[in-house]
């Protein structure tokens, strides 16, 4: 335990004096503009920084057909030709339980740049924080990865567990780069993504999926109404159900992890479309809605249950019963999941948080879906986000990071894997 | 007396013998294809034919910056160069009453043409019906209108009143034609418009025009749900609160002579359009409604009610009472009219009615517009819509007229020229 703690100070001490570098390194990948299919200039630069780490690495661009063989494919995605995926191997010495460090390299859109008072790729650093698009969803959160594993190698110990370093693109786009490292074949005994999440313990997310109801009506003239049915008059109806919908299952499905979130399974109808003339009864609307899920069920249940309430719903109204209304499941899902509170991993990250910032741990869930629900899901491995900055601040405008939450979450990071992997210090 | 019925008796036998000629000009007029700025052609075959029969003819293209001073003007055009209207002047010998024959020559779009059994303009003769787009909606009446002066003609009498014969591009899209007309600064003591009312006697007609409801909302990420509000559970709520205004103003402004129409104001939502992302709270929504008017009252009452209404509901909702929806009135307009039953060109063509059938007229109102508004709102001329063929059977795929239907108009029109302008035997 003296040994523990030894190991641990000189970590941290390190990670103080790494301040700059942490702070620069979040600069410099905020400074690649890593949207959607623009990533494979970072992660060129993160394959060449993990070599010199001494990773065994892995740069590949996903073949976009054993994707699909795998039952977590879902995406509007042709190829990955310009996607690249990373996974830097550091091989442990033996004997440890390995980690997978994982992060998303793939950033939002910038908006309206006229709505940012800098360039969203400018990497600024002022005020004691780092600017632009990314800085905190999560290229912030992946600097803590590398300074936290480099204050290690620099306090000369060696881990006996592996650690796998994944960085992944497509997380904001239906989370294929993780799925792509699944299939892929790594395989660890848990795993870390530094998410913004406040630095926060969250060990429970909610699910997601797109549904497009395409509601059926009858078009007819004004002067034959009654011959007609509204499609948005139908959709209106819909509309209302499925709100009541959402408050039983808010009830029905609550999580422990939840209850601080009002409505964590929003069934949010983003778009809708219908008729085409303001003289004629509308014969056809389309909805497209994200429809949540809890981590009490998986997502084909919670499928099977939105299938269901349309059905019943359906068969409540006179029109609807004989012409329902046409269901598609949209490109991306993310799955939900949760995981047991009492986990070693769990533990460890919380008692680090305590031991670094002198305040208990938030051990809490998020409304939100990201890449630990396919670690759940297809590989059974507790996927914990912990990481700095918060959500809010991410996909906006003036998107920034605060140094200071890096710096805890560094030293909550490499606390961590020194306990789950183990270490010994270097002869 | 006996000297009308002898005029008449001998009218309506001539019209009799027509019935080929009448069959024949429907369908040579249906072959026309003119939809919306395809008016040239028929316009110039109706001038010759009025021509020929010995009218004063008037062929012009509206101006429209003319038009626009006209406070009847409301349509999205910005021309009329390829839309003639047309007006054939038959001066009477004076002493008598002046009427205006007002048939529009524009169609609606035939659809999709696989839904035809035949070509929609081949004017095809058969099974006692003239068959093709325009058949019943309304060239078969504007054929009855041709037929029946033809025959008062061909039994060698002669009218004291002034015949205007009118046919009108634009009905179908707001009766700019009509309008044009009177702009023009044609009067007469009354109309007849042989629309496509089951040889009803139509003298009550809705107004209605076209508004864009522009709903805002706030938008937000789903991780931040409450920052946001749902322009499209605002507009269900809007939605919601107009059908219970629908039914209110059918109680309130119930007009006797629409009784028998179960929702004569109609408040039709025909679009909607909101949103654009599944996983976002919808930041606007546009509705644009069909909103119907009652005879008993204008236009610009039934604006301002729904202005109120819109007005009152926001106030009662948290979210619409600091974010008012946005209301424009949009192109077209048709002007609410009614007749006084008694009046007593209304009392002839009912009369004429069951000489001609044997049976009844049934005095009526309309749920939709039509030019007769115009000659009410602008002029205060009765205007009376009765014509062969069905509403329910235009604007639809195998749109056809009966030759019946058509030979009965054609004689209670005749009549009705006979006992309104009045007329003397050629010497």
């Amino acid at each position: 335990m003296e040994h523990d703690l030894n190991a641990k100070q000189t970590v941290c001490r390190i990670i103080d004096q790494s301040r700059d570098k942490l702070a620069q390194l979040t600069s410099e990948m905020v400074r690649f503009p890593s949207t959607f299919g623009q990533e494979e200039d970072i992660q060129q630069y993160i394959a060449d920084r993990l070599e010199k780490m001494g990773a065994e690495v892995d740069f590949w661009y996903p073949d976009i057909e054993q994707m699909r063989k795998h039952p977590g494919f879902c995406s509007d995605r042709t190829d990955f030709s310009t996607s690249p995926n990373v996974c830097g191997v550091f091989k442990g010495s033996g004997d440890g339980k390995s980690l997978i460090l994982n992060g998303h390299v793939d950033v939002v859109p910038p908006g309206n740049e006229d709505d940012w008072s800098d360039s969203p790729w400018s990497g600024k650093i002022t005020q004691d924080r780092v600017w632009g698009r990314g800085s905190t969803d999560m290229k912030g959160g992946l600097a803590c990865n590398f300074i936290a594993l480099e204050a290690i190698w620099a306090a000369g110990l060696t881990l006996k567990g592996d650690i796998l370093f994944q960085t992944v693109m497509d997380e904001e786009c239906g989370g294929m780069g993780t799925l792509a490292q699944i299939v892929r074949g790594y395989r660890a005994d848990g795993v870390l993504i530094p998410e913004c999440m406040k630095n926060n313990v969250v060990i429970a997310t909610i699910g997601s999926a797109w549904v497009r109801l395409t509601v059926p009506g009858r078009g007819a003239l004004l002067s034959n109404a009654e011959a007609g049915a509204s499609a948005i008059e139908k959709s209106a109806y819909i509309f209302n159900r499925l709100n009541e919908f959402e408050r039983e299952r808010t009830q029905r499905l609550a999580h422990p992890l939840l209850s601080h979130v009002k409505t964590p399974f929003k069934i949010n109808v983003g778009t809708i479309k219908a008729g085409n003339w303001p003289s004629a009864v509308p014969d056809q609307s389309v909805m497209e809605i994200r429809y949540g899920m809890s981590p009490l069920q998986t997502v084909d249940e919670a499928k099977a249950e939105f299938e269901d309430y349309i059905d019943k719903i359906s068969q409540g109204d006179p029109w609807l019963k004989d012409h329902r209304p046409q269901i598609e499941w949209l490109g991306c899902c993310w799955h939900p999941c949760s995981i047991d509170p009492n986990h070693p991993l769990v533990r460890l990250v919380a008692d680090n948080h305590r031991d670094v910032t002198g305040e208990d741990a938030v051990v809490c869930g998020a409304a939100g879906g990201a890449d630990n629900g396919s670690y759940a899901r297809f590989l059974n491995i507790p996927a914990i986000l912990y990481g700095p900055g918060e959500i809010s601040v991410g996909h906006q405008a003036n998107e920034y990071i605060e140094i200071d939450k890096m710096m805890d979450a560094t030293k909550v990071i490499a606390s961590t894997i020194l306990d789950w992997c183990g270490y010994s210090s270097n002869p």
